[in-house]
Order: structure tokens, then C-alpha cells, then sequence
């Protein structure tokens, strides 16, 4: 993991999780750090997500995340507790409330236990340090349902011999359906970004990274992500288009490796689906196309059951209320051509079911015209295990 | 059965179906009936659709149905044998082939077997008969994946002693996302009509009950619904608003009765769930704030497992993309009051659960705001047999 400087990290346990598991996480920035926020476009929003919403871009010192309690559909008394858990952020790192950003994710409806809340800020303060592995113990402690650590990082040359450094968390695995930021996800970087540029590199990023993966289709209350910069990177301004250039191409690389994690661990999957449309008439257009593909549940059993049924991914295109040009469709499964010109291609089944049973990774591309547009998109294949997994779980 | 007069009916077995059960259906006006139609609005459509949709409204003489095939993705080719088909029957009716309809339904991407077509149509002509028998068998044959069969009728008085029939007949338990009609259906009745009020008549009835429906929310390439009237009805006129609008009513009530039938057979279904939003800005709002919440695998994944899980509920109302006033939210599950305001309210849990367990009709009322706007939806929850179904078989 590269690590960039200027950042101090904790994961513990405050007992908001009755398993005991790390379930609080407290990130604190030397300095005023430049940051930025991408937040869910759900109506229904939780109490942290108003909060922190009204805080970036702005001059964050400190995020505070608690897991196991999403604090949403809460009232007034959630929103008097996210203020109040900043409060206490602020005075034990010593900078203003709205300084500080807040973080929420578990079952929704439920007040937080704000004396187990008052213990985490003490003990995370306590245990904050530099480095990956203070790092790596914030990523865990973000974690509800994942199955393991979402971490992502990059160095790169923004200057000839100068390095910038981004380093990525995020959890979410289940009741993921982007639109804006899902899940929760915190990226920290030392390139130095005014909170103009910082903004537009967070949400470009999410274009085309958080917002393109799903696992049901299911848009959280409380998705939020954000990028911190600690500005310590010296002999380099963002004011260098190039450089600029430089560290947005690897922040969105590492943004898209980082959300690929989520439906690669969505709940029970066995398959991680990309999608690939091309030929749309706007990437928008060929990203909403892909979206209604992934968010099918007969697209997502048959590549459960090793099934290459093209028929249900070409009339999954047909419905997503795109313009799209039926007699100019084609489609491969694994690279295998299985429709061409709006009609099927003889094709090996026995083959093609193996290409997909035998590889967790399954790729979709799909033409639909001859336009420009063109968009990538990853979600989960649908199992017992979901169906189980959610029929038990308290969400 | 109520069977309105002037129709003919057969459901024979024409060998497209492995399983030997009836997969060819005919059903033959006595004299020129007025007809109209509403089909999938899937952009990728299969041949019947097209060919269907551009011979309604019209003075259709026959509706002839295959199961067992789709004829969709099928090119050119399937155009013809779409044709052909309708040929055959207008050469064995005695009209012209524009005068008759035709509808597939069952796997995708295949070319139809021509020579079990024609099969189909001579054995069909041949035990064509009037009344409730001919019906049912007809009603049998158009079935796939279905567990049972899925009649409705409705007499209506709708004029001083004179009683209206209407009959009809679906198919569909799963691909049903419906955006216009879905699945396959055809309604008869002996009153009098314009084919303009045919085609206002069905649509009315159409978006207040197969288009609020789904299973998975997946929009099929066939979905056909036709009105045939034989205006077989004396003593009343179509231009007396009164005997329109009582028709009108009982032609909705039937299309919801018949249309319920189709989540509640949902592949692997052990629920169907009742959709009621209210106080949205208007009828369209309401009923997309419904289907959104019907296709969420979360809220479905909640009713499967006797979960009053309302967070799952209100934060899919949040995604719909409509106006919504959160602060104003209100829910009841199976007439237990668990959120209002915007907040939760203390319920009995076990009780809210057990009174989804114990029955396989579940009802969700939900207040979005203090608009006029509201709809009503139906969809089944989502089991593992319903991925297990779907991992194995081939649409």
C-alpha cells in the first residue's frame, strides 16, 4: 500500500457490532485538508449524509465512520446524534464540527448508542498512526456484510521525479445500486487540489467507477464518498494541466479497481459480470443500457447457471429506454460471437456455458448501433445465497 | 365462465412443446369483429408483435397462438414464418390474412418448426368450438412456464336487463416487467364497440392492471394483449355513455383479476405483494414509485423471509426518481402502522411477521406526500426457486 503522508488512521471497536468486530474508524488529516464528497441521489437520505453533504468541499480535518448503525430514517434525534458525534471528533482533534465528516452504514431505523459512539471517538483517537497499517485497520472497520478488506492505492508520476501517492477504503456488498456514490468509499491523496478541482476529480472518478457497479440495484440511503487531499506533495501544481491529467487518469483507475471489489463480494455472488455497450448514442445513454442489463435478474441467473442466453441480455438492452438499433445489435459472451446484425450466430453452447461456469470474471459486450457511446459496467450474478443472505437479514 | 357470443375456440397439441402438453391455440370470430391491441414496448420485439401491431385496431377474424417459441431474435426469416402462419389460418378461416392476429411466446432465438405449425392450424380449425370448454382448452394451450391456468370473466348489466360478457385469458408467470402490456392475453366480449373505444377501452384497462404488474421486472420481447369484440349484444348502443362506462368497469375489474394472477403464479413465488402509494404528485408518480419498490430484490427478499423490514420499502420509494416529500412518509404492513412522519413508529415485530408468513397475500400501503397521485401494483417476492428455476432453464 502507498500511503500518503499527512494522514492519521484508527479502526476499533466501540460494540455497535454484536459480533465484535471493528465497527468504528476515525481519519484525521495533519492539516486542513482539501476535500471533496460524491453523496446518494436518494430522496431518503440518512442524518450523516445531510450533514456531511453540507460540509464538502471544504476544509476537512477529520472523518468518522461507525458500522453496524446506518443512523438513516432516524428523525431529528439522528441528525442531532451525527452533529453530536462530530462534536466530539472536533474536540478531541481540536478543530471546528464542520470540520468534520460523518459516516454511517449497518441497519437502518435504529438510534445510535451514542455511549458506545462517545467511546469509539476516545479509543480511536487514541490508537491514530500514520502508515498502512493504521490504514488497513480504518478499512476493516468500515465493513458490515463484505466478505473481506476493500483497499485500493496508486503512485504516480505527476512531474518528472515526483510522486503522488492515492490510497482507497471501501465497504459495501450488499443493497448497492449507485447513483452518484454507493456504498461508502474514502480516498486520500498528497497531490495538492484546490476544492474546485478536487470536486470535479471525485465526481469524475464516480462516473465511472462507483456509479457503474451494482449488485441489486437497490440505492442506498447513506452512499457516500470521499476524497481527501493532505496537499503535502511538494515541487508540483495542480495548476499543471498535465500533472493534473496525470493524477486524474490514476485516481479514476483507482477508483474503478477499488469498485470493482463491491459486486466481486456482492452478497452470495459466484460471478462478476462486465458489461460492455458500445456504439450507444452517448456514453449515458450506453451506460444506462448496461445498468438494465446488470440489474436483471434473469441476465444475473443465467450466468448464475452457466447458461449463455443471449436472448435475455439483447431484450434487456430492448427495455432500458435507449434509442438503440435492433438490426445492428451484437453480442459476445466470453469473446464468443453469439449475435450479429440483429440475428443469432451459430455457436459452440457446450463451450460458451464453460467459458462462463469455469471463470468467476464473465464479460458482456454488446453493440447496440453504430453511435459513439460507450460505457463499462460491473454487478454480481443473483443466487440462492443472495436470496437466503437477505431473507434472514435485518437490513 | 361467462363466454360472450360469436366465438370459436381450440387449444391443440402441435408438437412444439417436449413435454407433449397443448401449445397451439385458435380462436376464430363467427363474423368480423373489432379489435385492438397493446403490445411490449420492448424495442427489441419479436415478429408477431410487429406484425400484430400493424393489424390493430381492425375487423380481425382469428388470434392464433403458439407456446413453446417466441419467433423472437429471429430476422427476416421469422418475419415470414410469422406470415405464413397467419396465411395458413386466413386460408383455413375464409379471410384475408390481415384479419388475424398472432402471438408466440417461449424461447427466444429459435426459427418456429413450420410443418408442427401447420399441423397446429388444421387440428385446431378442426375442433374449433363456441362456449366454456373450447375456452379453457384454448386458455391451456398458450400456457409455458405458468403452474396453472389463468381465466377471468365478468357479466355486466349494462343497460336495463342487458348483461355484457367478457372473457379472458393470460399467460405469463415469469420475464414479466411490464411496460404496456405484458405476457400474452386475449379478451372477448359481446359488446358493441367503435374500434376507437376498442383501443381506449383495453388501454385504460391495460395501465390499470397488466402494466402494473411484474415478476423480476424483465420486459419481454412478445408481450401482446387484444380486445376482440363480436358486438354480439342487441338492445344497446356503445355511444350511451353510461352502458360505455359500465363496460369500461367491468373490463378493468377483469384485466386486474386476470392480471393479479400472474405475480401470483411468479416462478417460485410464495408471496404476492400489493403495492398501494398514495399522496404522490399524481397517478403516474405513484404507480413508478410502486414498481420500483415491487423490483427491488431487497423488499421482495424481506416479504420471502417475514421481514416488516420497512427501511428496505421507504429508501426504494427514495430511488424512484419521483417527487416524494420524506418528512411526510407513512407505511403500513399488512395494516400495521410502522412509519410515519418520516420516523419509525414501535411496532410488534412478531406479530408484523408472522402476519406476513402467514399469508400469502401481502399488503403494503405507503403515503409519499399530500398529492393526489395514487396507483396500485402487484409483483411476488423473489425465493431461491426462482433463481434456481432460472439458472436452468433456457428463455
Amino acid at each position: 500500500m502507498e500511503i500518503p503522508l499527512g494522514f492519521r488512521f484508527a479502526g476499533v471497536r466501540c460494540g455497535i457490532k454484536k459480533s465484535g468486530k471493528p465497527d468504528f474508524t476515525l481519519i484525521v488529516a495533519d492539516r486542513d485538508s482539501v476535500a471533496a464528497g460524491v453523496y446518494t441521489q436518494n430522496q431518503v437520505v440518512a442524518a450523516p449524509v445531510v450533514l456531511s453533504r453540507s460540509r464538502t468541499p471544504g476544509p476537512i480535518r477529520a472523518v468518522v465512520v461507525n458500522s453496524g448503525n446506518a443512523n438513516a430514517c432516524t428523525g431529528e434525534k439522528g441528525m442531532q446524534n451525527a452533529i453530536e458525534t462530530t462534536n466530539w471528533v472536533a474536540q478531541a482533534v481540536g478543530c471546528r464540527p464542520d470540520q468534520v465528516v460523518v459516516m454511517s452504514t449497518g441497519i437502518i431505523g435504529h438510534h445510535l448508542p451514542m455511549e458506545k459512539i462517545a467511546r469509539g471517538v476516545t479509543t480511536a483517537h487514541q490508537e491514530l498512526q500514520p502508515g498502512a497499517e493504521g490504514f488497513l485497520a480504518a478499512a476493516d472497520a468500515i465493513l458490515t456484510t463484505d466478505n473481506g478488506r476493500k483497499v485500493s492505492s496508486q503512485a504516480v508520476e505527476v512531474a518528472p521525479g515526483i510522486t503522488a501517492k492515492i490510497a482507497g477504503m471501501a465497504k459495501g456488498a450488499g443493497m448497492i445500486g449507485p447513483n452518484m456514490a454507493t456504498m461508502l468509499g474514502i480516498v486520500i491523496t498528497d497531490f495538492p487540489l484546490t476544492p474546485q478541482q478536487a470536486q470535479q476529480a471525485l465526481q469524475h472518478a464516480a462516473d465511472r467507477s462507483f456509479n457503474r457497479i451494482s449488485v441489486e440495484g437497490h440505492t442506498s440511503t447513506n452512499d457516500t464518498l470521499v476524497l481527501l487531499s493532505s496537499n503535502e506533495l511538494k515541487g508540483v501544481s495542480s495548476s499543471d494541466a498535465g500533472s493534473l491529467n496525470r493524477f486524474q487518469q490514476a485516481l479514476t483507475d483507482m477508483c474503478i479497481e477499488l469498485a470493482k471489489k463491491i459486486p466481486a463480494d456482492g452478497e452470495g455472488a459466484t460471478h462478476v459480470i462486465e458489461i460492455q455497450v458500445t456504439g450507444a448514442q452517448s456514453d449515458h445513454s450506453a451506460a444506462k443500457i448496461a445498468r438494465t442489463i446488470a440489474d436483471s435478474p434473469l441476465v444475473k441467473t443465467a450466468i448464475t447457471g452457466g447458461d449463455p442466453n443471449w436472448g435475455r441480455i439483447v431484450s434487456a438492452a430492448g427495455y432500458a429506454g435507449e434509442p438503440i438499433e435492433p438490426e445492428r445489435m451484437a453480442l459476445t459472451i466470453q469473446g464468443i460471437q453469439v449475435y450479429d446484425g440483429g440475428a443469432p450466430v451459430p455457436f459452440d453452447a457446450p463451450q460458451a456455458s464453460a467459458a462462463i461456469r469455469n471463470h468467476k470474471d464473465v464479460k458482456l459486450v454488446l453493440t447496440v448501433g453504430v453511435g459513439p457511446g460507450q460505457a463499462t459496467f460491473w454487478t454480481s450474478d443473483l443466487t440462492c445465497d443472495y436470496v437466503r443472505f437477505n431473507s434472514d437479514y435485518s437490513t
